[in-house]
């Protein structure tokens, strides 16, 4: 089906420069789409876009993507930005599963998970962001010395992610683990804060973080 | 990102038993989600299903499956279904690219390719449908003697794809060619016309179609 006569939001972003839907044509150039060197930092699951937005102006020499599956949602950010662009900020529209096809080995040097889904079922484990399988991937696009930055409210989540993080044969370390990162004003100091996080946070939800580097 | 306070296509979707949004989770499993042993057809690029809402209400021995990467653009035809239920239908949101993480060896009898993208610049070509990695694919998928028919108004992309199916070394043989298929009462007997269809017929753009059936 063409993008012709469709629902707003697909035609939206296949035709937005600010949305890359299919970013294996990328893998390997995304330096070129920034036009300078600067580091990549990357968030899976970046829905409205708010948290990077954020990130991205008060950065202006890192470069950034998000990665998000649903255009419906990613619209919304894909809106703000032609509104009011801002040139080190780029959205992509795909799924996470196949993020090697989208980047070459070291080609990203942070990697931020904001409040991914907990997939609480045990035979859906694999589906969550910080499954091992997932960490795998991730070590391959992460620059020697990159980092893994997960936040989430969700406790059960959490636990299970610090588990595959302490036991993965990957590479990665684990750096920082805090229960209640709001409680913490020296780690909290600087904390960009996403929609949700705003929101758990206001009504008194501990937020979860966890930090892990990469040596490889 | 949790799918909770994000626009509606895509929690709808996730939250409707009418769309798939992980196909991967019923590889080989399909006939259970249908509850019989029916063939499977597939629709890739299904758009708002309106061509697969009427075949399958035509059809009720068969299955139907349709498959849309913009949720937003599926979300359309998951209403319909919402409101007015057929139980030999379901959308699949998802990615062709990786179609065959979803079905498994066989476990489709016809794929229909309606009006697709056509990808015009050369560096694209691989991006088509049509195109011999797509079509290596689909004979994977495809049962022995299923068959693939396609339908397009752009006479590039079908010319293209009628040479992709007459070199192809993966089992597909070309049962027929045809270039102006509404001016055929035999061929166009019993053709279901999806909207792009209808509306090119009406303006009197010719529609080509091609059927090939597998060899395995």
């Amino acid at each position: 089906m063409r993008l012709r006569n469709v629902p707003q939001a697909a035609g939206a972003i296949e035709a937005s420069p600010y949305c890359i839907t299919d970013p294996r044509l990328l893998k390997g150039q995304w330096t070129s789409l920034f036009n300078n060197e600067n580091p990549i930092h990357l968030e899976i699951g970046t829905g409205k876009g708010q948290f990077l937005m954020q990130l991205a102006a008060q950065n202006p020499d890192i470069n950034y993507l998000g990665i998000e599956r649903a255009d419906s949602v990613i619209y919304r950010a894909v809106q703000k930005l032609e509104s009011d662009p801002i040139p080190n900020l780029f959205f992509v529209c795909a799924w996470a599963d196949y993020i090697e096809e989208y980047f070459d080995n070291s080609e990203i040097s942070r990697i931020y998970l904001n409040f991914s889904d907990p997939w609480p079922k045990d035979r859906h484990a694999k589906r969550r962001l910080t499954s091992d399988g997932f960490l795998k991937m991730y070590s391959n696009i992460l620059a020697p010395n990159g980092q893994l930055i997960f936040k989430t409210d969700n406790r059960g989540l959490f636990d299970f992610s610090v588990e595959e993080m302490q036991s993965n044969q990957h590479g990665f370390s684990l750096d920082d683990v805090c229960y209640d990162l709001h409680a913490d004003p020296i780690r909290s100091e600087g904390n960009v804060m996403t929609e949700y996080e705003a929101k758990f946070s206001a009504n008194g939800t501990p937020i979860n973080r966890m930090i892990a580097s990469l040596h490889k």
